[in-house]
């Protein structure tokens, strides 16, 4: 059976990480072997990266150097977590991948789109989801919905929308490897239009 | 007054952090305003990926994962203390630079030369030393001149020949930002073989 890659993408807020868990438990209810990430973190080297980037005590942080950070993470991640589950035929569910960093360093902050695209390529070298669910939603609503901050979540609203507005401009470029969802629907519905999407790739 | 950027470089042992010492006193002693650095390291954020770098407890890590956390390093090194203290016309001496991540990793792991060339285009982003200083030495002389270990120096001789390759191969692509200095000389003759070469600069 082939490995199957599903990442879980969306502002802060829009129930990735129930709906994640929705997904793995019908997975596995379908009979087959998953693993569960989100990222940054995930490894041990990128739980140490990612305390480097979400701690308010680690003070100002240049824009390349945090991309770069992600970039770390996420290439640890593909080495240690993803690749090798998906040569031996499992199914990885991530929460975030690649398309987070261009989103929020992208659309967010001041990198050139060229630059991050240059890092994204590097980081993923090749390796591309099979499908990924985007759960959209209105940054207002989602900020309103939080109920722990970090150091993201503490930007404007703004930021946000620009973050929103990142994710549309990836979809708008290759729409067939998405699948946009509307985040403000019940949990059960968003599942079932969430499972009818992965259904046609087992 | 112009600002100035010197990068010693050379493998373990070869009496780097001697001779950038020796050379700061003396461009303090021709009056100039001089900034010390060192790669890893020289920054909040760079001692933080320092740690997850040099500390044997980190484990294994993927050989990507590693350039970009030490390019991660250099790109707030770069904005924090290189731009800041070139643009104030000062002189900035630092131990390692971009062409250790060249060839330590380059030279001496898997990734192949044109991945690391181009995290190195990405985290320089333009800035390229005036000058740089190799210290050249045989690396089984180097290494028996090590007093303390780290997570690189236990890699073996063979290692440490592949990365003194690596090193002559950039200086053959650009002979004039380099001055090769044999490292197995009296200190104080290094000292004036390198003030002979950084002089035309100031």
């Amino acid at each position: 059976m082939p490995g199957l890659f599903i990442v879980f993408e969306g502002g802060d807020g829009a129930g990735k990480s129930t709906q994640s868990r929705l997904l793995v438990d019908w997975l596995r209810s379908q009979g087959r072997e998953v693993v569960e990430t989100r990222q940054p973190g995930g490894t041990k080297v990128g739980n140490m990266i990612r305390h480097i980037l979400l701690d308010p005590a680690t003070g100002a942080m240049d824009p390349k150097t945090e991309a770069l950070l992600y970039a770390a993470d996420k290439a640890q991640h593909i080495a240690e977590v993803i690749r090798p589950a998906l040569d031996a035929g499992k199914v990885v569910v991530s929460d975030r991948f690649i398309d987070s960093m261009l989103a929020y360093q992208g659309a967010g902050r001041v990198l050139p789109d060229e630059l991050l695209a240059e890092i994204a390529e590097v980081t993923a070298g090749g390796l591309t989801p099979d499908l990924t669910i985007l759960l959209d939603l209105d940054p207002a609503a989602g900020i309103a919905a939080l109920t722990s901050r970090d150091r993201l979540e503490q930007e404007g609203l703004e930021f946000h929308q620009r973050v929103r507005a990142g994710y549309a401009r990836l979809v708008a470029a290759a729409p067939s490897r998405y699948v946009v969802i509307a985040a403000r629907q019940p949990v059960a519905e968003i599942a079932a239009q969430i499972q009818a999407a992965v259904q046609p790739l087992l």
